[in-house]
């Protein structure tokens, strides 16, 4: 039985690009995922999911249509399927997201941010 | 729309007793638990769901049959479903666990160490 161990710190020293969701590990049909964001992203949803953020390190904001969530270092959320939100942050950010394998970053949105393919780090 | 943020440390700080699992989120139908283990717990497996643990603090092991895994502050791994393995720490470890709704925390084992209805906190 081989199962890997993921250091979440080497994890994101790998990562160089910004707004780019790289995989870390799969629990049954679900994904985590990392990624480092910094300025704002597009608005968008997941008409299909909820979607897990878990700030690893940093300051987070997420616009909501009637409000904003402000997350720190060690805080999370989930933002119920079908909430339109715009995640942003000031200073680079590391986040760590759980959604079902599949989850595009810009859901209903698309665009030029979409990832079209999410590859694992 | 409101929408909890949850700050990890604080609900670690509201946990006073080891081994009890407590919910602090729900995404689709699994939930994210967190839990203060320390000794050693059960053999057991989940028949229907790999698992996912996140060290948030310390250090766990987690004993195979056929070998360890050794986890420190913010490594994670996922045992697959129907792995047999038992959960250790030395000294006290805040684990965090991502798994659908329902998972029994002792698994097929069941036991005294099973906690039949794991809470919010």
């Amino acid at each position: 039985m081989s199962i890997d161990i993921v250091n979440l710190t080497d994890k994101f020293s790998s990562i160089t690009k910004q707004w780019d969701p790289r995989i870390v590990a799969q629990l049954n049909d679900y994904h985590l995922k990392i990624a480092k964001i910094q300025g704002e992203f597009v608005w968008h949803s997941h008409p299909e999911t909820d979607e897990l953020f878990l700030v690893i390190e940093g300051s987070l904001v997420i616009h909501l249509r009637d409000g904003e969530l402000k997350l720190e270092t060690g805080d999370l959320c989930v933002i119920p399927r079908a909430v339109e939100h715009k995640p942003a942050a000031e200073q680079e950010c590391q986040i760590l997201m759980v959604e079902p394998a599949g989850t595009m970053n810009t859901g209903d949105a698309g665009g030029v941010r979409t990832v079209e393919e999410t590859t694992w780090i």
